[in-house]
Formats: structure tokens, C-alpha cells, sequence
């Protein structure tokens, strides 16, 4: 690449060389670079040669065993039984377009919506969460008849072109046009938990304000409740109500992207936007939603979506196809069946108190926060005014791997650490986890 | 819907009744009304109600086996052993993304890779067409510094916010904005073959010279071979070439969308661009390549791709999962065990002669052309202008879906009827096909 890599990408191998791995891996590399070009980025310094996975865990060709804390898009556990009987026997019976009537799908969203407020009673299949995303946002600008949207500073909300403006973290090198804002994300580390709530609302009315003065009107607010390639913050429960109902006030709709925070990860809900009381205009879905079997979706308001219906067509392809909502109905009945959601929330408080504990030993891990099994763990440089320490986040990502356990950064700054496993992650995998993170810290602190 | 629907989409049951319709299927349609709304389009007066499908037959729940003459995303056949035990097998062995190296994917890629020409030897795997061809549009923009896109009048690209601009065909209600020329699809059957290589290209000299002279630099022309929705247009193979040369001429790409004519569909040729003796710059795959497993991708020039890849990422989470590489490499072996390809030449030949001369009993079927097993029959007046008569296409799409045949329809009016079965269709079921054309047409005309 001619340009810097970003700071966030820090966690990459260098694909100019192969040095130092194995002839079968390096091999693996080489034919990469043959077909996906220079450009296309595998994790960690020694990247990750695997065969195959089940429940939390990675297997190398090697043989050797990875604890995943990582992957959320396997989110009921890699290789799940439960998926691979439905899509395995689905797949054999019946897989088309929804133009036909097909028993199976409706079935799947009705059970799918009964998870949701009532008022969010309408669905329209993706078949990624991009492209859930990129019609929300279609969606918003035909019902709204505004331009505007407001995002956090470090957002990812997906890849397409119109995504891509609303998504900082991944633009960088692209220009941003007007009618995108940015805006903090609620930074409870530096700002404290107390002023969230009014913080993040001052900043959204300057955003509309800032619009405003550009002549755009604004369509919305698209965030992920737990702000997570913003660097994970949950905050307190109910915090974006405040801001939420700023963006109605001036005739926005708030989008809730619920790939990262939805599906029972952050423990104490089934949705990111329980946690604050609020009942989304629009909410978009993705990655965990088929446990890796490609599906999205947008759920959305009647009224929303019969007005937008009538004056603009929609139609995807693999979007809701019977064998994507065999896969996403076992998801349903398999985050149930295994108490994942109350999984999450358990496990989740106990590796975030010993990772906090952990962390005690150096005063270079200067916060640990999280809801359920989305977790963030802030590196700084241990003075007094917080400065992020991205070179350490960097460095505990592949001393972790080094020591066969998964995680990844995030944050504008790229100094925090981004712990999100299956939610199949328990409480002994949790131990497992928190020996390596100890053994990382040992080393390098 | 309060507003018109399209010509286009005459051929939509109507979900504000479902008298007629048996309980089943009526209760289906209810349901169907309530979780996706009420302009969630489904095809013919009498929606299928489908429970299983296999090779070219779909079954509806009332045991009735209806022939496919339609559906192109199955294209090896509905539910092909082939797909249903790479995907079964794989979903089980490991299902993740691509920043971890996997042998399978790249397998995957160097097999596809093989059959195309060698100076299109990168790939960026995607989840969709829709995503292939937003990617494509974005990176056309990046490389070329230019915004301006260049589509035929009735083209359909995708539905992404990006590529439904370069959508007509479904954008109808939303304003074309500035970058975006339409020019007419090489109508061969009212321009003569002879005429059409340099008439499209004085069209596309045309819509370069509008782009300037609004200030906008051209970035592409973006087509597919064989201009399905335009009302399947493939000409005389070669025609395209002029075009393409004026594009570049100006500084432009071609991309060339494949998800309709590729994967040996037009019978001669492994994909549509190859008809013309050109090579694109940017080529775009979806619907076909995993016969319904939901993929996607864009082949492209490497020089084209690492400059892209230097100054923006790309990143997509399903796009070259291993179970979407195994689907796409049960195609590619299936397309050659079975001879899929040459057997879309010959049917495709059989089945456009016979019902040309089939049509011969009115003179409202003006035309019957085609490429493999893609072929376009418009329905006229009879006047001697070749008036459109979209009015009984449509009757003749439902007097098939009567005789349990389906088909659809193509074309800026509406009129044209679009017969893209699976590539497993067989003189047989051509046959069986002919039968029932033959005596649809002698009811209506």
C-alpha cells in the first residue's frame, strides 16, 4: 500500500513478507496475494492458517487449538449443530426468492418480530447488514425528505457506497461529504458516567444545528447502542433517549444498528436499544443473525415502510430465502434453548470484574467496560490525562495470539482492546482467557 | 401502494384481496401482508404457494409441479446434490471470514479466476450483486476521478442507494441525479442487426458529451452483455467493442455485469462479455455463482485493484466465507461435469426456433431472440410501427403460470417476455414448454 496504514489496522500482517512462517502457511500467503491482491489485510502479525472450528474454538492446520473471544457472527458458537441440521436439510428442500409464498419464511419472521416492540412490526430481508444499513438510510431520506445523518466519530456501519459515508472508520481516505456529521462517541472514560446523557444530546443538536447551516435537513441518527468500533460504550442504561428524541424533535429518525449490540450479546437485553428506552424508527440487522449463513434485515415501523413501499421499489434476491430463515430460526430457538442471553450477562460481569483485576497490576489498562460479552479494554500510557496507547493495545492483541486466544482493537484511536466471543463463551473459557490476558500483561508491562 | 404501479410490474398479485385464492394460500398471503407489508411484491395473479423444488420443477403445497423457465439463481437446478453436499459438509467443518487464512477460499478463487482472461486476475469476494456492483461503482470512481455513469434506459444493477441511481428500471420514482446518462438498449429488432454496433456506441459518444457538458467526468459505462431487463438485447456478439473503446477513449471503465449473462448461461461462452471479443475492466458476479448460496464478487485488473485498495478499504464479513467457496465450487465443476454450458447452446437454440415458430399463428410475437438459455419474445400490436403490447405479455405470463409454466417479463414497456430457466433445462422440458406456450397463445390471440 502507498498510503499509511491506519492506526486501527495496526493489528495486520504485512503482506510483503512471508518471513518467518511456515512453508504451509506462507504458501497460503502468497496464493492470497495472487488472488485478492496486496491490498486485502489477515489479522495479527502471525496470521491465523485454520481448518476448522466448533463452539469457541479455532483449529491451525498445525493442530493447534484458539480460544475465539473475538467472532460475534458465530454468536451461538462456530459450527453450531442446531444451524448445520437447518440449513443442511433446508437447503436440500427448497431455496428461492420471496416473490413465491413459502410457509417457512413468514414463520421465521413472526418469530423474529415477536422479539420486538410492537410497534416494530414490519421486516424486509438483506442478505447483509450493509445492505440493511444502505436501505435504512434510502429508507430515512424518502420518508424524512432530509439528506442529513449524524454518526459517531469512529462509526462502521457497513461497506457499500452510501455506508461508507457513514461510516469515519473505514472513509478515512475519502472525503466526507456535507450532509454527514460526526459527533463524539459518549466517551464515559474521559467524560464520566453522570454528563452522558446530556453531553451526547448537546453534541447531536450541534450536529443538526451544523447541518442546519450547511441548508441540509436532517434525516436521522444511525449509532449502535454500544458504540462499538467507536471503542465499546455501553454507558448507563437510558442514555440516548436525550439524544434520540433531539433527532425527532428536528424530524430525524433514529436508526438502531443492532449488528453489533443485538441478539442477546449485551446480556441483559435481546436488543442494544432496550437497554435506553427507546423504540427505534428503523432497526438494522446482520452479522449474528444467521449464525455466518448470509442474512440480514431491516425491521421498521408500518407506516414507515408502506410509505417508503410506495414510492420507491425494494427487492433482494437472497434476502429471506428459506435456507437463510432455517438458519436464523435455529438462532432464535438456540439462544433460548442454551440460556446464551443470560450466558452473556453472566459471563460477561465475571470477565469484565477479573479482567479489571487483572488489569490492577499495571496503570496502563485504564478502563474496563462493557454490557454482556461486548467488552472494552482501554490501554493509556498511564499519565495523568489518559493519552491512548495504541502500541500496547497492538502488542496485547498478538501477545494473545501468540498465547491462542482471539481478540482485536478498536476505538479512533485504536487503543482498546475489543473482546466479543461467541456467546457459547463460558465461564471456563472465561479462565482460559483471563490466564493468557494475565501472562500478555506479565510480558509486556 | 398510492402510487401506479409499473407497466414492468404488471405481473403482480394484487395483496389489497385475496378472494379466489384457497384458505392455504390465502392465510400465507395474510401472513405474508403482516410481517412484510403490503408492497412486498409477489409474481403472477395467482401467487405460487411452494413447498419443495428440484432440477426444473418447483411443487406448490396443493402437490402441483410447475416447470421453471424463469429462475436463473438456481442455475445448476434447484437444490443440485452437488451444492447440498458441499454446503452441508462444509457449514459443519468451519464458516468465517476472510481475515484468517483458509486453503478452500482461495481454491475457490484460483478455479474461477482460470475462467476468465489473465489480465483479470484479482478478486474481491462480496455477498451480493447488489454489492459487487456498488463496489464496482465506487471503485470506478476512485481510479478514474470521474463520477459520471453511463446505463441503459431499463437497466437493473442492484439495489443498493449507490447503484439504484444506475438502476432505471427500479428507481422510476426517485429523481435521476445529474452523474447518471441513460441511453437506449441496442434494440436490435427495431434498428436491424447490421446498424447496432455503431449506433450504440453514437449513443454512448452522446451520454459522454452530456456528462461534460454538465461538468461531470465520466467514470464508466456499466452494462450487462445481453441487456436482460432492457428486454434481453444480445445482438450480434462484437457489437459492444465500439462502445467500449469510445468509453475509454474518455477515460472511463467498462464494467461489465455478469450476474445475468455469466456462468455459461448464453450458451456460447462462459461469460457474456466474451461475446464481444472485449475485455472489462471491472467485471461483477452474483445471483448464479453458488446456485442460491448467497455470494457475490468483482473480478478485476490488479493494477486497478491495489491503486483502489491504496487509497480506501474494503472489507465484507460473509464475502469468501469457506461454505459460500465450496457452493461456488460445486457450480463451477457441476457447469463442466454436466455439460450445463453447451447444453444452454443447444436447448437455447431449439427452444428460441421452436417458439419463433410457434409465434408464427399471430402476428403479435414480433420477435424471438436470445443467447443459451436467455431468450426475450415481444409481444407487439400487430400494427406496422411494432407497437409494445405489454398488456398481453402479461396475459401470457399468467396463462402460463396456468399451464404450470413459469416465465416473466423484461423491457422498458413491459412488453417482452423473459424466459431464463435453470441451464438444467433440457429439450424435454422445452418440450413441455412448447406445449404450453402453444396453447397459451391460441387462447389469447
Amino acid at each position: 500500500m502507498s498510503t499509511q496504514p491506519k492506526i486501527l489496522e495496526l493489528n495486520a500482517f504485512d503482506m510483503r513478507s512471508t518471513a518467518g512462517l511456515d512453508p504451509d502457511t506462507a504458501r497460503l500467503v502468497e496464493r492470497r496475494r495472487q488472488t485478492f491482491g496486496p491490498t486485502s489485510m489477515l489479522f495479527y502479525k502471525r496470521p491465523l492458517n485454520v481448518v476448522c472450528a466448533e463452539g469457541v474454538w479455532l483449529y491451525e492446520a498445525d493442530g493447534n487449538r484458539v480460544l475465539d473471544a473475538y467472532n460475534n457472527v458465530p454468536s451461538i458458537g462456530h459450527c453450531h449443530p442446531a444451524v448445520v441440521a437447518a440449513v443442511s436439510r433446508q437447503i436440500g428442500i427448497l431455496n428461492i426468492h420471496t416473490r413465491y409464498l413459502y410457509d417457512g419464511v413468514y414463520t421465521y419472521a413472526e418469530r423474529l418480530l415477536a422479539t420486538l416492540p410492537p410497534e416494530l412490526s414490519n421486516i424486509v430481508f438483506t442478505c447483509t447488514g450493509s445492505e440493511s444499513a444502505d436501505f435504512a438510510l434510502r429508507a430515512a431520506r424518502g420518508l424524512t425528505g432530509g439528506t442529513g445523518f449524524i454518526v459517531t466519530a469512529n462509526a462502521y456501519h457497513g461497506n457499500t457506497s452510501a455506508v461508507t459515508e457513514v461510516s469515519p472508520s473505514s472513509a478515512s481516505a475519502e472525503p466526507r461529504p456535507p450532509h454527514v456529521v460526526v459527533i463524539p462517541a459518549p466517551d464515559t472514560y474521559r467524560w464520566g458516567l453522570e454528563g452522558v446523557s446530556e453531553a451526547f444530546a448537546v453534541n447531536v443538536r450541534s450536529a443538526i444545528d451544523e447541518l442546519s447551516s450547511r441548508g441540509i435537513k436532517l434525516a436521522g441518527l444511525m449509532a449502535d447502542s454500544i458504540f462499538s468500533s467507536d471503542g465499546v460504550y455501553p454507558g448507563e442504561g437510558g442514555f440516548l433517549k436525550e439524544a434520540v428524541d433531539a433527532v425527532r424533535a428536528a424530524g430525524g429518525l433514529y436508526i438502531a444498528d443492532e449488528v453489533q449490540p443485538g441478539f442477546g450479546r449485551t446480556g441483559g437485553h435481546m436488543w442494544g436499544f432496550e437497554r435506553h428506552g427507546v423504540i427505534p424508527d428503523i432497526v438494522i440487522m446482520g452479522k449474528p443473525m444467521g449464525n455466518g449463513f448470509p442474512m440480514g434485515g431491516v425491521v421498521i415501523k408500518p407506516d414507515l415502510l408502506a410509505d417508503f413501499g410506495a414510492r420507491a421499489g425494494y427487492f433482494n434476491t437472497f434476502g429471506g430465502n428459506p435456507v437463510a430463515a432455517a438458519a436464523g430460526l435455529a438462532v432464535l430457538e438456540t439462544l433460548q434453548s442454551e440460556g446464551l442471553q443470560q450466558n452473556a450477562h453472566e459471563t460477561g460481569h465475571y470477565l469484565r470484574d477479573q479482567i479489571a483485576a487483572v488489569g490492577k497490576v499495571t496503570n496502563q489498562i485504564g478502563d474496563v467496560r462493557g454490557a454482556g460479552l461486548y467488552i472494552g479494554v482501554e490501554c493509556v500510557t498511564g499519565d495523568d490525562v489518559k493519552t491512548p496507547n495504541p502500541v500496547l493495545a497492538d502488542q496485547l492483541v498478538n501477545a494473545m495470539r501468540e498465547r491462542d486466544v482471539l481478540i482485536g482493537t478498536a476505538g479512533i484511536n485504536g487503543n482498546i482492546l475489543k473482546i466479543r466471543p461467541p456467546l457459547a463463551f463460558r465461564r471456563d473459557h472465561a479462565n482460559i482467557f483471563l490466564e493468557a490476558f494475565a501472562a500478555s500483561i506479565r510480558s509486556l508491562v
